[in-house]
């Protein structure tokens, strides 16, 4: 008796807490910081969305102003910014963080990975958002999927890649886990601020680069100077990451708990539309005012090579530790399930297609 | 100045409303009829997910009540109900209002159509969305994508199709405009309700039939009595659809308008998602547990002949009315644009995938 007495007066502890939480009449006001300059497109739109959706939904209850990295001056800070309590909230890409915990590199997408429907059905039903949140808990950084740029073409390049031979002292800017696959084959990948990266691939400093896609490269201007766009292997649906501070976020009452939560993840979604849309229109206007730049695909064999080279890094990245191995388990497992559905559904319906008759 | 002082008035006046009508403190309580049964599974998970979202969001301020078809008994009377406001909302799939509405047909799928990240592309950045409200403002109803299936499967065959000539007289259970392309090359297409369809099929009424794909159809059965599962070409990305009453919709405060909206955003995205997820696990387990159980897609000469038709099919509907035109022309001017960077991207990356090296 004694007991149930008790468990009433949680629940209704619990009941009451829950309402005198649920609307507070309080105004919030926060901060997000972003990794990209001001009016940045696709990525910058993703925050402005977000922000937008939540003001509207709350009815001005929680207001997120954004600093572009102009106003905070670290683009990669955002980690640490929203770690600190700096700031509320960030906007980045997950795999900018693996300096800090090597397994966050695997929360925005991995070489010869999954695409982004194939992700997202990963982060929301095959257990990719708990794996999330077991590497960031202990930083006390809430981590959502942020937007999806779709696949990332595999770059411009000045020569033809015929064999794997061509590959050998080829310099590129390619960072991260994709530069250190290519370097096993004999590639010299660098990196180099976006800024200068038209200059090096015309003064030959380097040979070739990878970007985005034709949803961002077109304002670049590297189709003027390097004639070959090769499709992408190592970035099949690079995920943006938006960021909580978990205490901030429990300091709100639950209903714009709600409203922010379900604000992120429509506006990652609409990212990935808008992503699709931009390299659609992109992709149309550079064949037709470039006709000279040639789409080309590596051969079979190269890219059979680089397959290998990446089977064998992630043999080693398993080995790391067991947190490592659990992901890395997960998504391959995970890709390994769902793929042929893929091949059987849109691969083969792409495949069938008959564009002459329609 | 007289025209200046009443346009302040006017934008004071509407500021006001806007204000009063932001939080009335009000509880809606609103009701929701599906086309589906009582826990249909994933179909009806999109209708849960959005009314969980809103109470959430709302703190309680919308509630919304779903009544499946066996409350309402009225599968396809969805349309109605909620033109003429006895159910502020529905879920169902707008080829369903083809009778009612020609033009309604468009804002499901196509045959040959688009996947389902172009249509979303389509829909949100396209001028889809402005489309489908051109097409549903005269019944005072509101439409919104309400989920997606992925790509359909071609469906379930007892004897293997070669030449065109295995169309001729062939009893299909297939619906709508696609039965209508294969009727054009001899087919006998019917429909059958969905509790019969296993009995047809096993007692030789039909010979093969479509229904959604591995993540619904295994518990159908099908695969006891029917060797071959076709790929498929006749509902590339089956768009559902939620729709809103007009009138209803404007009663509500803003705040909790962009909160409905939002909410079907997200769980229509969310389905797409859980579509993936589903029908990943049940093609493992049904080449697992079927192993007899053949997938193949049509011959090219088979799916050339079949998309020549749809062709001729969607001219002589083009030709129906300006509206009927001027949609199929956004349709097929976006897919024209945006099919490329699809098979650029995400197709060349799944045809250059080696499944041995990684």
């Amino acid at each position: 008796m004694k007991t149930i007495i008790l468990k009433l007066a949680l629940i209704t502890a619990i009941s009451f807490s829950t309402f005198a939480n649920a609307d507070d009449g309080k105004k919030y006001r926060w901060k997000l910081a972003e990794t990209w300059g001001p009016n940045f497109p696709i990525f910058g739109d993703a925050t402005k969305n977000m922000a937008a959706m939540v003001k509207k939904m709350s009815n001005g209850r929680l207001i997120i102003q954004i600093d572009s990295s102009n106003k905070h001056k670290s683009a990669l800070g955002i980690f640490d910014f929203v770690k600190q309590g700096q700031y509320q909230m960030g906007h980045s890409a997950s795999y900018y963080w693996k300096g800090k915990d090597f397994n966050t590199m695997f929360f925005t997408t991995m070489p010869f990975g999954m695409t982004a429907p194939e992700q997202y059905a990963w982060f929301y039903y095959g257990g990719g958002m708990e794996l999330m949140k077991e590497v960031y808990d202990k930083y006390g950084i809430m981590s959502f999927p942020g937007g999806n740029t779709g696949n990332q073409m595999g770059g411009w390049f000045r020569k033809e890649i015929n064999t794997v031979e061509d590959l050998k002292g080829l310099k590129m800017r390619i960072p991260g886990f994709a530069g250190e696959v290519l370097a096993k084959l004999g590639a010299k990948p660098t990196n180099i601020p976006s800024g200068e990266l038209y200059t090096a691939l015309e003064r030959n400093t380097i040979d070739a680069l990878e970007w985005v896609g034709p949803s961002l490269d077109l304002r670049m201007g590297f189709h003027k100077i390097a004639p070959f766009y090769y499709t992408g292997w190592h970035e099949p649906a690079t995920e943006l990451q938006f960021m909580v501070n978990e205490k901030a976020f429990k300091s709100l009452p639950e209903d714009l708990q709600n409203i922010l939560t379900v604000a992120m993840k429509a506006a990652a979604y609409d990212m990935y539309a808008q992503s699709m849309h931009e390299s659609g229109v992109n992709l149309a206007k550079l064949q037709d005012d470039y006709p000279n730049v040639k789409i080309r695909s590596f051969p079979k064999a190269v890219m059979s090579k680089i397959q290998a080279a990446n089977a064998q890094l992630l043999s080693e990245f398993a080995n790391k530790d067991p947190l490592t191995k659990k992901i890395l388990h997960s998504i391959y497992d995970y890709q390994d399930q769902i793929r042929p559905w893929t091949n059987f559904s849109d691969r083969a319906y792409l495949d069938n297609f008959d564009s002459n008759s329609n």
